[in-house]
């Protein structure tokens, strides 16, 4: 059996960073409401730390998954939104949903 | 903003199952070739701790979402397979790897 291949396996590329604790969620409020401000994420995912957070958000905009744009200068303020290759996961999301109703 | 409810939301549901490191590879591997044993994993899955193996595997099989079978008594050897339930994740591992492939 071959080692896992990250950079040959488009399974485990895509599971390097969707297949983090949160990062899911995350995509499914964006998803759910276009744009998102940092506090609205910690509103709505209950036991989810600020660094955590900070960390998946990161970790996304570096994977070009969603874009942060400041939306307010004084004070700055940021929001967070998908942008076209992270719309291209709502097959994902929408599996991951429909497997989740049938077996709820 | 309402707290993200598990019980309420099958995004959520189907993430704590998934979306936890090396599930989707471990799945992965399981529909790629039907049965599994554990050392298959271990090699196939280059980094994961045994401990990190098997906790994974045991929430798989507490979830119904694989089957743990003995098919040698004497040393006892068990296999791993997916069950009905877990077999339904195919067209989330199928969206998984399309995106994989597009944005490889």
């Amino acid at each position: 059996m071959k080692k896992t291949d990250y950079d040959n396996c488009p399974v485990a590329r895509t599971a390097a960073l969707i297949g983090t604790r949160w990062t899911i969620v995350i995509l499914r409020d964006l998803f759910m409401s276009d744009t998102r401000r940092y506090q609205d994420f910690l509103d709505s995912l209950e036991g989810i730390s600020p660094n955590t957070l900070s960390d998946r958000l990161k970790m996304l905009e570096t994977a070009g998954i969603i874009e942060r744009r400041i939306y307010q200068q004084h004070p700055p303020r940021a929001e967070y939104l998908l942008t076209k290759k992270g719309r291209e996961l709502a097959p994902t999301l929408m599996a991951i949903r429909d497997w989740g109703i049938k077996h709820g």
